[in-house]
């Protein structure tokens, strides 16, 4: 179960009650790589593996599902070890420095401008519709059912411009998409010309993620930063923000977004 | 200014327009330790000194501001350097293994069932009245002026129970709470017998952070985790969270809200 219940003393202007509350559980996930610890997450405990397998793509560790070995995971203790079939070279630079993300997610792997030009461009030529982006959202919050019951999560999904393929649900907005990445990568699902939708603000971080699973449409109910909107637009990614109701903004690379007249 | 305007493309039912939009900034602030460059988070780009200051005191690794020798903050460059009188044991331990919260700050100073025994219970007899939570709020509300305008941030304030003392406005959910907590130990304001607010949601870090300052009353208008309402529990800390229009869930410690029989 992904819930917890706790009484409460429910207040309002007609008076107190006891009641009680479904609230979203919150636990550590350990992720050891080739018999080294190498982070502890505070995450939803569900889909530990896929978390685990996004994770250490996200932050370039792992690039296919080819290069892993071994899975364990332990969904009880919440620890999953990965071994890769090359030993990598990993010395543990990776977090001799970190970088603490906006609200989220550790970045050590890359930053700085110079960084930025190692990713590589996203070059699909995917299009997409606004009545299919509308719909999508849609989709995307009628299967936000974690969120419905608790308030307290972030979700992610991964779309073509018909419908979702992926959908994962976490405390974390970066959880959330290294969920949606691990199980592509391990049930062999691809990201090219696809979508993701988060239900996170857009900050550099979301992009470069993105970026790393290749994916050419980034779409959000929520806000984007400044850095956000400037690293979509180098990484040549479509990032449509604030998409409620029957509008929004196209903020970077609106040639992937056709509209016709009857749209 | 901690805002950016970007063009964008508006895309609705009735049709399409350039227009363009008004984006909260973010940007790297790398905090130097006693010389050693400690990590670099990504956040708004205003009050860097307090943010760094507020770090370092959830971190554990400043107290009070009598141990502070000398602050050098290049807000340009997003540098702030720290001096301490006493050159800290600091050994990068810290930073070894680190552990990532939900959706943001990481915890590497403690997490488990016993490191939260080394934190004291919060042992402040405030109370407060379902009027004066509401009142707060209510102004809390009104001062997020940059989550107005671009719908892309967080806000934190330290009240007593007339009024806000402090508010700091940030991309990510702890940095907002660190920059609250700076200003207090930079300006003298003490943290004891306070209330602290927060727009964001309540996970174990942020319990924390707030046991850390010894705020015995913790205001959301979002929900709490599993691990967020335990802690409350554990650490003597009042935990009200989902405040909206004229209701609210006092999860732990409910004794010190008061309620009359005229509320």
């Amino acid at each position: 179960m992904e819930i917890e219940r706790f009484p409460l003393l429910r207040v309002t202007e007609q008076g107190r009650n006891e009641t009680e509350d479904i609230v979203t559980k919150e636990s550590p996930l350990t992720i050891i790589l080739n018999n080294r610890e190498l982070v502890t997450l505070l995450c939803s405990p569900t889909n530990l593996k896929y978390l685990a397998i996004g994770f250490l793509f996200s932050e370039g560790l792992l690039r296919s599902k080819d290069e892993i070995k071994k899975i364990i995971a332990d969904d009880r203790r919440g620890v999953v070890q990965v071994e890769t079939r090359k030993n990598k070279e990993f010395t543990g630079e990776l977090i001799s420095k970190p970088l603490i993300a906006s609200s989220g997610g550790r970045k050590a792997s890359f930053y700085s401008a110079s960084d930025i030009q190692d990713e590589a461009k996203v070059e699909s030529q995917i299009t997409i519709a606004p009545h299919e982006v509308f719909a999508l959202v849609n989709e995307f919050q009628h299967r936000s059912r974690l969120f419905k019951a608790t308030g307290g999560v972030h979700s992610a999904a991964l779309c073509d411009t018909g419908g979702i393929l992926v959908f994962s649900e976490d405390i974390g907005r970066h959880n959330a998409i290294d969920k949606v990445f691990g199980e592509c990568i391990l049930t062999d699902i691809l990201m090219d010309d696809r979508v993701i939708i988060t239900s996170g603000r857009v900050s550099s971080d979301i992009l470069l993620k993105v970026a790393k699973g290749k994916i050419p449409i980034l779409i959000s109910k929520s806000a984007p930063t400044n850095l956000g909107v400037r690293l979509a637009d180098d990484l040549g990614i479509t990032l449509i923000g604030f998409v409620r109701g029957k509008g929004m903004n196209i903020y970077t690379n609106s040639w992937r977004v056709i509209t016709q007249k009857h749209e």
